[in-house]
């Protein structure tokens, strides 16, 4: 099956685009799991187990695992989420960038060491370093393409031939960079701080490049502007990413106040998907 | 100490400005090696005292080590160069770009986990993506610029305001991005495929900008050329990056021939740098 396929399932049986992002941080955890061994993959389960009623995908954040020595935990996570939810996408955020044979390594490294359907990868070294994660017909690919942090715009919005780079860049992922490759495998992502931009990235690559949107919940994005600007004709093409927002919920009981903030947060995309 | 002071000293005393690419690939290992359980860590750990002699530098390439599950050897060689070569440079080649809370968890990865003095980073996300990293004032960070395969030009040769990109990115990183940190504590990475461009770039950012030139060797950049393009009025500036060609040079004795290809690169990089 490939990525978009999963996805279009993933998107229709759990009537939601809601992306939970997994950025397990140490010193934010649950007092009761913060000294045991594991703490962060049995945060992590937790909230998986807790948020997949209202998700439609997960996105581990590897620099979280990388910087505690814990990719064990991130492979049994990876792990836990393709054999307990199966349904729903799991989207390796690594954001790679390099070339030729080591691309392949990092492919490797997320399609087959973390089972990942999709990665998030970066386009300024071009096609090579994209063309190598394409080799592997049924996972996704998604480029970086307008950030949703204030700094994005250093290089995304210079001026190339009258449009902003970030839109060369979709363009790219949507045409030249496609070259074969079965519909939805090359995605893109778009901050949704900037709604404009993301609804002029949507214009112009059409309705079946799937887009990824982090930058909702504590990074301040409107998820309703958000969805509006970036659903394609049949209403979805989105996988709506919230991290933080959900992982640290506010509350005496941070199981109910997680699963509270996913559902809150799938129930405001939905109404936003569906408005005319 | 900074980080470009211990890269001047490594410079002074090896008189070389060879670096040593480390690119385990488990296929192309001697077979004496291949079925140790931590045969890239004995492979990588003789090459570096086979080629210490002859290099400023050592650079680590991570995906090599996280596609085979391997960090823990990746550990085990850094720590192993800092001890027995300390002064010479130990650069991680990550290429990471991420922002805010992700980027310092990719700055502690580098910085503290593996305790590289520098580390390569990707200017796409801007600014936001560079800043975390120079909260570590005594490391470094190369800013990738021009690369040197051929879809590198897909982005870093977009025209904007009559340059190519990556001047636009060498001027960024030689210039606000700077902002107060000490110098050469953000150098560049131009590929030495394209020695005019090396020139354009040490021409707009001046002597005090370290630059990481990969691509000679293996990829078939020509030595000399990149070197007289690249080199400071000082006559250094630069760490040029030869991995394959040493670490798999033919030979009946895996040992001496690499430890002859680096001894011969040594020499081709110092013989271009001496001359008028």
């Amino acid at each position: 099956m490939s990525f978009y396929s999963h996805l279009q399932d993933a998107w229709q049986r759990q009537g939601s685009l809601l992306t939970v992002g997994l950025d397990p941080d140490l010193a934010r955890l649950p007092a009761e799991l913060r000294d045991e061994p594991d703490a962060i993959l049995r945060f992590c389960r937790e909230i998986v187990d807790l948020t997949a009623p209202y998700a439609a995908a997960f996105k581990p954040q590897i620099a979280y695992f990388a910087a505690l020595r814990a990719e064990g935990q991130l492979e049994a996570l990876c792990t836990y989420i393709r054999e307990q939810h199966p349904h729903l996408a799991l989207v390796l955020d690594a954001k790679r960038g390099d070339i030729g044979a080591t691309a392949t390594q990092y492919a490797r490294e997320a399609f087959e060491r973390y089972q990942a359907h999709a990665v998030t990868v970066n386009p300024y070294m071009g096609f090579d370093s994209i063309a190598p994660y394409l080799q592997w017909r049924d996972r996704g690919v998604f480029v970086l393409c307008r950030t949703s942090n204030p700094g994005g715009s250093d290089l995304q919005f210079l001026e190339v031939e009258g449009d902003p780079l970030y839109l060369r860049v979709a363009e790219l992922a949507a045409g030249p960079w496609q070259r074969g490759a079965p519909a939805g495998q090359l995605g893109l992502v778009v901050g949704a701080t900037y709604p404009d931009e993301l609804a002029r990235v949507r214009a112009r690559v059409g309705d079946d490049v799937p887009v990824l949107v982090p930058g909702i919940g504590a990074q301040g994005g409107d998820v309703a502007a958000s969805v509006k600007a970036g659903r394609n004709a049949a209403g979805d093409g989105l996988l709506i990413n919230s991290s933080r927002a959900i992982l640290y919920a506010p509350g005496d009981d941070w199981r109910a106040a997680a699963a509270e903030a996913a559902r809150a947060t799938r129930d405001a995309i939905e109404a936003a998907r569906r408005e005319v």
